[in-house]
């Protein structure tokens, strides 16, 4: 099948270099298609793999792969055309992150969580977000027939978090992954969000997640 | 050690036989005490259980386990009396789940997602959010030394996200977990934010998530 991909960066060439291996006929584009990592992905895709501006790219794949930098998916698309989108399958890789400070954010919204709530409220308590992430059912004794998944916590207070690592460890638990301050619940709240659509379409309430490493 | 369950639901009834069973004086609390499952709780939590109300249980805790329903987490900080939670570790397993139409939000922001824009900008497109959630060096053939990853993918158009479904497995993934419609796209977009501060945590960016089932 023809593959556009739009984005020339590190994502873009991988999943290129995945598709290209895999028989598929892969146009990568970026807004500077001659830049040399882009003549280095050519040399090692081969025959089936093209470079070239958006709109070509765009026009080339059945599918299209849409990987630029978040901030930029809109004005990438304008650069490709958006009517050579009509109908196509597009692979939508991008993350709408703002690096404007610090650990990375999400330009559409969450900037506030219940847990940075609860601590504002609590200003002198040793707030540690924990166990929200799975249901009640795993919360104690969590091994499940695929392994042990991760609790992944987040507060203010080191001291705190090795205490509450303690009655995870007491509990049936790994330790846990410590995602940082308070404001990790943001995206510990929203990974329940996602942990509903998940258990929805699985068909199950007892699934968790697990963080597995290389 | 002295544990305040504040929540009487499942979510505290589970939580606090769990730290019964470890030793820990535990007492849960509810808007109303005297309902019968925190009845039955308590007689199979034995003498490590009792039973109060929200502000006994936040006095007695050293450590306090806030869990009711994230609407209520408000209120139940006011009812337990919020200088009981000065200076004592506080589990957050709150939720901001907003119910109020279908598959539930996050009543504290998060109400667009790149995926959404970007399949409005291109209404005739059939957009697919997927490999958004690993680093691109994760991307192709992703099995680790822990095991194969799931890609957990979205979008409004089924035929699509079969096609996309094959792709992946091409590319050496398994079954993608597929979570509904574009607007899951909002909680992809989240779980980059929470990957980027788990591979910091770990210290690897060749992490990536495995949906566990019972």
């Amino acid at each position: 099948m023809k593959v556009g991909i739009l984005g020339g960066g590190e994502v873009g060439r991988s999943l290129g270099r995945g598709f290209a291996a895999h028989g598929h006929d892969v146009m990568i584009s970026s807004r500077d298609p001659d830049k040399p990592e882009l003549k280095e992905w050519r040399r090692e895709a081969g025959a089936r793999g093209a470079v070239g501006t958006y709109a070509q790219a765009a026009k080339h794949g059945e599918v299209l792969v849409l990987c630029p930098m978040g901030a930029a998916a809109e004005a990438t698309i304008d650069a490709a055309g958006p009517r050579n989108f009509d109908g196509k399958v597009v692979i939508d890789v991008t993350n709408p992150l703002d690096f404007s400070g610090g650990a990375p954010g999400l330009f559409v919204g969450t900037t506030d969580s219940l847990g940075e709530r609860i601590q504002r409220t609590l200003p002198k308590a040793k707030v540690v977000k924990c166990f929200n992430i799975v249901n009640n059912r795993t919360m104690i004794h969590p091994g499940m027939k695929e392994g042990l998944p991760d609790m992944l916590i987040c507060g203010n207070d080191d001291g705190a978090k090795r205490q509450v690592a303690g009655f995870l460890k007491e509990l049936g638990w790994g330790e846990p992954v410590d995602v940082g301050g308070i404001d990790g619940a943001r995206w510990l709240e929203a990974l329940t969000a996602l942990w509903v659509r998940a258990a929805t379409a699985i068909g199950s309430w007892s699934i968790a997640f697990k963080v597995l490493r290389s």
